[in-house]
Formats: structure tokens, C-alpha cells, sequence
């Protein structure tokens, strides 16, 4: 990445670190519960597990690739309040809200966080937030053509800039560790598959 | 990978599923909890953000992918009961306990979940199991040349069997549906990256 385009990147994440932090004393109507159920095995073992619930959900969530006519992608930029950065650089994404569809959810949140759109949206994988304690079923998608439409719409507790990088650059952010995230790291790693992978197939049209 | 692997597979995983579920009428004693914070951040806005907290911790776990000296690798299965399937095919993992370092709760999540224990541990990556509401930072270990020392040692609401695949199996499994935890995926993205490094450093010396 160049030099100035790194620097304008620090400045922008300046913004987004925590300054201060205080429990809130005003915790009542919280967004993260807990369900606690006993569940028999196919082998006869009782075993409890709790899972974790968000806003009511089960927590599943969408991530979205947005490559532009460019060929670079759209990155969020968010506080990552709880991450040792305090900020952190990621895909456009969020909860699948009640009787929506994952599709719908992915152009919602696409257009929230950053005013783009897309005609195509390709599924590239899917996957369990945390097994262990959750049925989040995440989906992640890449976004062809992305077009600006319209401002941003944040809700008020939202706070979030968008810059574009190419693979190159996203995969220089993931070493340099500004990218940390597990789901983006996951969508960026099958990002990377997808286009080699195309690549690939057009290689072997040449040869033909 | 071979018809009759893959059936002997099918046979130990409906052992795990999961027959049965009911609400724990005994949940008092949870191992989920939350904690609400207020942030302000480096523009002055304040935000309020949930963290999530798994006994009493942040969640940091590890993941450690076990190699053998037949070039395989070792996995688990595991009742995964919030999921589609109610069991997952993943890799020894756990959470890191208090006072323990990322590489003693690898050897020691090894030994218990499989009876194994390595010489070598390499660090793949690290990364944010849940960014936006926790804190835990997970790391990838690929253990060289691991050896089988001593029995399993499971908690009483552990059940795990262990078995082992080439790569290529793992990556067959994944495509099947059967590897779909995002850490576990994450993990197999890293040491495919990791392999692919190896055998290009490989040839380009013999190139010389």
C-alpha cells in the first residue's frame, strides 16, 4: 500500500478509538441473554448447553464483499470497542433481522453502512458464528458492480466510515493486523479462493 | 475420500446428534453473562457497547491443528447442538483458563480432547471470535509430529471421539457441509495458506 494512502488510513482510525470506558449504569434492556437447555444424544448422554442470544435472535448475520467498477473493495471502518486496537477494518455486515431474508438483510446493510447497491450478489459461504453456544449461521456474500445510491442511514449508536482497498492492499492490512475479525478474515480468505479460482478457469480457456 | 471412510464416519456422527431437547429447569449456575460499558471515542461520540463473558473470562480459546507423522490430521467431533446437524467435525480447541498462556492451554486442550501431545507448535494466526461484543482473541496452532501419550481426559459434559483426515479430506468435508464452524473453517484457510507457502518456498529452491 502506498505510504500516504496508509497515513490517511491512521488519521481516519483516530476517530474511532476509545478514549474512555465506563459500565453503563443504566444496563436494564441489554441485547446479549442466555438460554439454558438439557439436550439427550444418540448415545443416551445428557448433556446442558447455553446459547447465547441477540436482540431476541438466534445472532445470524451477513457479511458483504463490495467490489466496485474499480475492482477494489468496500471496507467498513467501526470502534471495535473490546479488541486491543479499539477499531477495527472490516466488510459491510450485520444481524438478519426478524422474517427477513439473508439476501434482503445483505442489500440492507450494504446500503445502511455505506449509501452503495448491487445487482449481484454471489454466495460464497456460510458458516456458525460459535458453535459451541450459538445457532448464528452467518452468510457471507460478494457484491458485483457496487453503485453509490445514497447517504449512509446509522442508527444512533452507529459510527462508521467506508474506504476502498484492492485484495492486495486487504491482504496487507490482515498481516499488518488492522484486519482481525474473525468473519472478516474468514470472507477475505474465501474471497481470495473465489478469485483464484476464477482466475484459474480462465487460464485454462486460454489454452484451449 | 473413500465410500467406506466416509460411511464409517456418518456412523460415529449419529451417535452425537442430538435426539432430544429440553429447557434446563436448573439454570441458575450459567456460564454466558454480559457486562454493559459506555465508550467515548476519539470524534467525542459515546457509544454503548455489550461484551460477552464465558465463565467468567473474556472467551480467549485456542485452536490447535494436530498433524500426524502419516502427513494426516487430527479432528473431533463434538455434540454441536445449536446447529442444523447437532454435530460438528472441527479441530481441538478450548478456552484459554485463567493464568494459562495461549501455548500451555494448546497442549493441554490437546491432550485432553485426544490423548495427544506435540514437540512443535506453530502459531498460524490470531483473530476476534465475535468483535462487535467480545473480547476473545483466538490463536491457530498447527502441532508437527504429534504423538499419541496417554488416554482422553473429558469433563463430564464432554463427549469427543477423535479421527483423522489428509487435507484433501478436510477440504472435502468442508465442501460437504460437515466442517462448518467459522473458526474451524478459519483454521483450515490458514493451514492451506500455511502448506501452499511451504511447498512454493520448496520449489523454488530445488528451482535454484
Amino acid at each position: 500500500m502506498e505510504a500516504q494512502k496508509l497515513k490517511h488510513l491512521k488519521s481516519i482510525l483516530a476517530n474511532f478509538k476509545t478514549i474512555k470506558k465506563i459500565t453503563n449504569p443504566n444496563s436494564s434492556k441489554h441485547f446479549l441473554n442466555f438460554k439454558s437447555y438439557n439436550f439427550l444424544l444418540g448415545n443416551n448422554k445428557i448433556i446442558t448447553r447455553e446459547q447465547l442470544i441477540k436482540g431476541k435472535l438466534d445472532g445470524s448475520a451477513i457479511i458483504v464483499i463490495p467490489m466496485l467498477s474499480n475492482n477494489e473493495f468496500l471496507c467498513v471502518i467501526e470502534p471495535r470497542v473490546f479488541t486491543k486496537l479499539t477499531v477495527g477494518i472490516g466488510f459491510p455486515a450485520g444481524y438478519i433481522e426478524k422474517n427477513e431474508s439473508e439476501e434482503t438483510a445483505a442489500l440492507r446493510e450494504l446500503q445502511e453502512e455505506t449509501g452503495y447497491t448491487t445487482s449481484k450478489l454471489i454466495k460464497l459461504d456460510e458458516f456458525y458464528q460459535d458453535e459451541g453456544c450459538s445457532a448464528a449461521l452467518n452468510t457471507i456474500y460478494l457484491a458485483l458492480n457496487c453503485q453509490k445510491i445514497s447517504e449512509q442511514h446509522l442508527d444512533k449508536d452507529e459510527y462508521i466510515e467506508y474506504v476502498s482497498f484492492t485484495l492486495q492492499e486487504l491482504l496487507e492490512l490482515e498481516s499488518l493486523g488492522y484486519i482481525k475479525g474473525g468473519n472478516t478474515k474468514l470472507a477475505l480468505a474465501k474471497l481470495k479462493e473465489y478469485i483464484a479460482n476464477k482466475e484459474k478457469i480462465i487460464k485454462e480457456r486460454k489454452l484451449k
